[in-house]
């Protein structure tokens, strides 16, 4: 269960795998949108040691992911509560199940199903789309260095042998 | 660097999760994303040791993330491809990317910028949407057991007390 830092890496994907911590944090996050606010529930709903949940729990109470709330009652004196940082990840919890739903599981297999409450229909599938809504593949997108490319990125951008320069 | 096994879990991000391995799959997968193939190319990027390197290319390619394609070059025998499956994760990599350069660098502070090849737009953020398109947030949607559901989630599901239900 250790973890390695990525934080000096100058990138987004290493950035938010770093503000995680591991791959419990985000099962603990998933257990946040499902609505599971107190340590016991986490833990029975997880089988994780109470010392592994104590610490990933600190872990996103730092990086402002969860809040912890004293709501004073006895025996569940605190909640931990999604902040709008947490509650920005619902595109990353919902890629990655589909994901694993369509890779894993296979189609008909879902152990879950999410529905639009409005409507009722099942929530289509999250990709990536263009400007006018049309969906991207990823030979259609090009990265370049952004406002906060470092050296290193320019580096790789100024290569003109990077292998076929895709994102 | 340790990983732990979710895969007796019903649960897709779970699935998902175990199927990379660990943090530096993900980082792996997003080098291949950006077109590196070779072994000397995803080592001298991540910095990564070559034994590590070894074991998690090995993992990816079980899991057919990535294939191994012997190109029987002098030196560069091997590349490392994504599959389709691989290719599918790229709503994944997008979201974990956003969501770093929103809450971690900041508007303005990306380190990348990725644009639509055909209209040089950026590409605008993934969202999960509903069937007409409209944005839906973490509260309009909900979850209910799916096709392949265990008995763990069906007994979630059906205690009334579940703190909000929320998906």
């Amino acid at each position: 269960m250790g973890r390695t830092r990525f934080n000096d890496q100058n990138c987004g994907v290493a950035q938010s795998l770093d503000a995680f911590g591991d791959w419990w944090s985000l099962l603990i996050i998933r257990d946040a949108f499902f609505g599971f606010r107190r340590f016991a529930d986490f833990q029975r709903h997880l089988g994780i040691a109470r010392n592994v949940l104590t610490q990933r729990l600190r872990h996103l109470v730092e990086h402002e992911i969860l809040e912890r709330v004293d709501v004073g009652r006895h025996g569940e004196r605190y909640e931990y509560r999604l902040t709008a940082k947490g509650d920005a990840l619902l595109p990353v919890l919902t890629t990655l199940r589909e994901w694993g739903d369509e890779w894993v599981f296979g189609e008909g297999r879902e152990p879950l199903v999410m529905r639009d409450r409005h409507s009722g229909q099942r929530v289509p599938k999250t990709v990536v789309r263009d400007a006018d809504g049309q969906a991207l593949a990823r030979r259609e997108i090009r990265a370049e260095p952004g406002p906060g490319a470092d050296e290193t990125i320019r580096r790789i951008f100024d290569r003109p042998s990077r292998a076929g320069g895709r994102s």
